[in-house]
């Protein structure tokens, strides 16, 4: 890092010297150089100032200058790569290899943006024209479209210092749509946040954008956070976190003067159910593939698999000896940072006291080295389960917890008792759906995403993706923070009623200038 | 009215007998019979559990199915149509040909959203293939659309008894989607209410639906509306009226362990911006225009424009004459009833009082009649209007407040001060516009509909109608409680991932079977 660890302010660096701080490399606990400081409040202030301004330019943009900007970005960002690996390795204790593939998603989420905005029909535009003779009343003609809402504040996640983080999903969609935003970098990774707002305040100075299109703020603990939440200018937030830290976020927006909308990633614990037929196959395919998804990112994934539920018998508790030994004989991985793993252990300890759950494979946890945990099993009888409310929450981590069912009931009621989340899986052949649709009608109310014979982790960016769900997968469990559809959280409709040609925007325009599917007089058309 | 005043808990009638309280006839005082009792909280409590169960089934009803639904119910209510007039007219003091054209406006929005889902485009389906030999990853098979939440809660409005109560916008919106409604209503026009919570009940009964599909409950006060936005099984809101009313359900709604959206159209005063061209034409014309719309419904729409902003010279200050003798020569109107025709009388008092404000047109309100009130009209220049903010805040009812404005400076800054409104007017040649563009950018930001040479009242219904805007006019300023749009409010986005054809929505099947609009691997097509 040649530049000292300073909040980016728009186009200027932050003049804060107060709450110093460093990232800590996980994999060895050393401090990394430079110190950072937080932001003064005047100075968040200012780039709220700055972002509302630069929005009042910057709603206008045509789709071809938004995408120029997300591209420009991409380029910087692949650019950058080896100074992101190299410092993001040592931030965040994640391998290069999963660095370099959250970077490639990243800068592909940016593209993927980049075209929709540019094809431009993502807007929804709708024309109603006019019937200026119809009896009663005359009909007047009526166009809508989604209108960006205004600057927007993204919090920065622990787990992905890429995907979603800086540059990350929110701040994709954001930006695509029309918004201004203000980055709230994540404390564990503030170096790898650095260079990846230089690359997008270089790409925006580059394509000639307002000054406050982009900010970013370090600052201790919440108070930062909560204070541009609660600036009248910011319109929005984008969060990926703990249940605790997006509910306080939540609290704030809603009583604003004026409540604001926030999207908040925060808690899944992605079940996973084993119909028979998934028995049927390779076992041990099946053990390795579920040890696989528990431990990828020693299991700091939002989607990674917590719960899993079958019925026992001679096989399946094979294949469960099967996955325990994957499990038991995973190495330790070291978690993204001391806090991390500190309520990944007590979440785990805690586990290990509830009525009737055995702890399966719960090594002790490594000394010498700060941030190394095992990957550990629990197993419970669905009776047992069901008493417990605690047993349906999420451990942060390679943690999973084996759920014995007995019969339909069993699998109704546990599938019913579960909160809302991210992804349900179940696996099986196409006689166990049959026999289950109403599991799978469940799952459907229960989860953003249903996957068929798949584990949870592994979220394509692509249009139909939703990686949402009901509360408290997401706060606004209408939406999802990954895919082209997240664009639509940061917009609102706005109707323009018997206004002159020259005052529509260009998508409503009765000619098609920018030839986008709309919705014109009922029909879908170019 | 041949039935007692019951609530309707599915498809029985409650037994509750306490809270007993009557409509009453704003024209002449007289309470109406029959006498109306409160739900039980167990009948609400069965309520809510009714339209979960019904949900279940419902969820999956074909569009094909739901359209049958919502055309039964608007035959039922066309055949109605006499015992409507007759009864809403008696509760409401509004005139005969107001009660059927809104009559026709309910019948027709509920035959809207019928095509909009027998067609079935409007759940957004999206399709992305899969490539199975992609590299780092094989890319999976992923669809999504959307999906009905869950039981609705509904509000009725007082000042329309039709096309925002029983059977208005909310409640077709919900049961399009493919939710269960439950209405809470109005104690204004119980027995409106009444006849057409049968006409639902008749076709629910008729196509066969679940018991629960729609329940309606007579409360006291706020406790049984907020008993049902507290219940667990309850997943979405809507409701028309107050702000105060709005923001206490939306409280309701943010505290429960599982918060749930709440659409209250709360507010909105509707301002007219007349740019200097808006008086080259007929003055009178002009007048007359903004009379009829001040006064439309005796000032009792969402919409009524409640502020006028104008330059005042020799011209403008003849049209506002014309516009104060008008409103002077107004016939006082009925108010819906006691407690909104005090309100009105209240505002009124205050604003008489406020520093820098004539009351130019401020009659003697009519002491014999109960209900009735006359138009309204204020003064203000710009410069007090800004200073003192009740003066921006909607008073219920025909009053309006003339803003005079000196320059482009002043009238940005009326602009930037507005709170958010369904609508914002402006008035001009097409020169104004382009003069004013910053302003026309101003209010965009500020307002849900955007009218060109237009008063705000008068919400088409239609695909492109945005009936929203910035709290406080909607509590969620994303969406819009009129048009097809407003489905999405009670729906959430939901994947599929390696689903078996089988196990798909229809929607969402390879061979499209219902031939709807989706966007496949990128393409929109058929």
């Amino acid at each position: 890092m040649t530049q000292p660890g300073l909040s980016f302010i728009g186009y200027q660096r932050s003049t804060g010297k107060d709450h110093a701080f460093q990232a800590i490399n996980p994999s060895t606990g050393d401090s990394l150089e430079p110190t950072f400081f937080a932001a003064t409040p005047a100075e968040v202030e200012r780039a709220a100032q700055l972002a509302h301004r630069a929005f009042l330019n910057y709603k206008n943009a045509s789709g071809a200058k938004k995408a120029a900007f997300l591209r420009s970005i991409a380029d910087n960002i692949d650019s950058k790569l080896d100074t992101i690996v190299e410092r993001a390795t040592a931030e965040t204790g994640l391998p290069e290899m999963r660095i370099k593939g959250e970077t490639a998603r990243t800068t592909g989420q940016l593209r993927l943006f980049a075209s929709l905005v540019e094809e431009g029909s993502w807007v929804n535009a709708r024309i109603d024209t006019a019937l200026p003779d119809r009896q009663p009343l005359p009909k007047p003609d009526v166009r809508c479209m989604l209108r960006p809402m205004g600057p927007v504040v993204v919090f920065g996640a622990s787990n992905f210092p890429m995907a979603f983080s800086v540059a990350g999903g929110d701040t994709a969609s954001a930006l695509a749509a029309g918004c201004p935003v203000i980055v709230k970098a994540h404390h564990s990774h503030p170096g790898t946040a650095s260079i990846v707002a230089e690359a997008i305040l270089e790409a925006a100075r580059g394509q000639g954008l307002p000054e406050g299109i982009f900010s970013m703020v370090f600052g201790p603990g919440r108070s930062i956070g909560q204070a541009l939440v609660a600036h009248p200018l910011v319109k929005a937030v984008g969060f990926t976190g703990s249940r605790a830290g997006g509910q306080a976020l939540m609290k704030v927006a809603f009583e604003r003067e004026v409540p604001i909308p926030v999207y908040a990633e925060m808690s899944s614990v992605n079940p996973v159910f084993l119909l028979p037929g998934a028995f049927q196959g390779d076992l041990d395919a099946l053990a390795q593939g579920l040890f696989g998804s528990a431990t990828l990112g020693v299991g700091q994934f939002c989607t990674n698999p917590g719960l899993v539920f079958f019925e026992p018998n001679a096989t399946t508790l094979l294949w469960a000896d099967k996955f325990k030994a994957a499990m038991a004989a995973g190495d330790s991985g070291i978690m993204l940072n001391p806090g991390i793993r500190d309520a990944y252990a007590e979440g785990v300890e805690s586990r290990r006291g509830v009525d009737g759950v055995e702890a399966s494979i719960v090594p002790a946890f490594p000394k010498e080295s700060g941030c190394a945990v095992p990957p550990t099993v629990f197993e419970v009888k669905a009776e047992d389960f069901l008493k417990q409310e605690t047993l349906a929450e999420e451990i942060f981590g390679p943690e999973t917890l084996l759920v014995h069912t007995r019969g339909e009931t069993d699998l109704l009621q546990v599938a019913e008792n579960l909160e809302g989340q991210l992804t349900a899986s179940v696996f099986g052949s196409e006689q166990d759906f049959a026999n289950n649709t109403e599991l799978i009608s469940i799952l459907e109310r229960k989860a953003g995403r249903v996957i068929f014979n798949g584990f949870p982790t592994g979220v394509e960016v692509c249009h139909s993706m939703v990686h949402g769900g009901p509360y408290p997968a997401l706060s606004d469990g209408r939406s999802t923070s990954v895919g082209t559809f997240a664009i639509e959280r940061f917009c609102r409709l706005v109707a323009f009623q018997n206004a002159p040609e020259a005052f529509l925007p260009d998508e409503l325009r009765s000619a098609n200038p920018l030839d986008i599917q709309r919705l014109v007089n009922g029909e879908y058309s170019k």
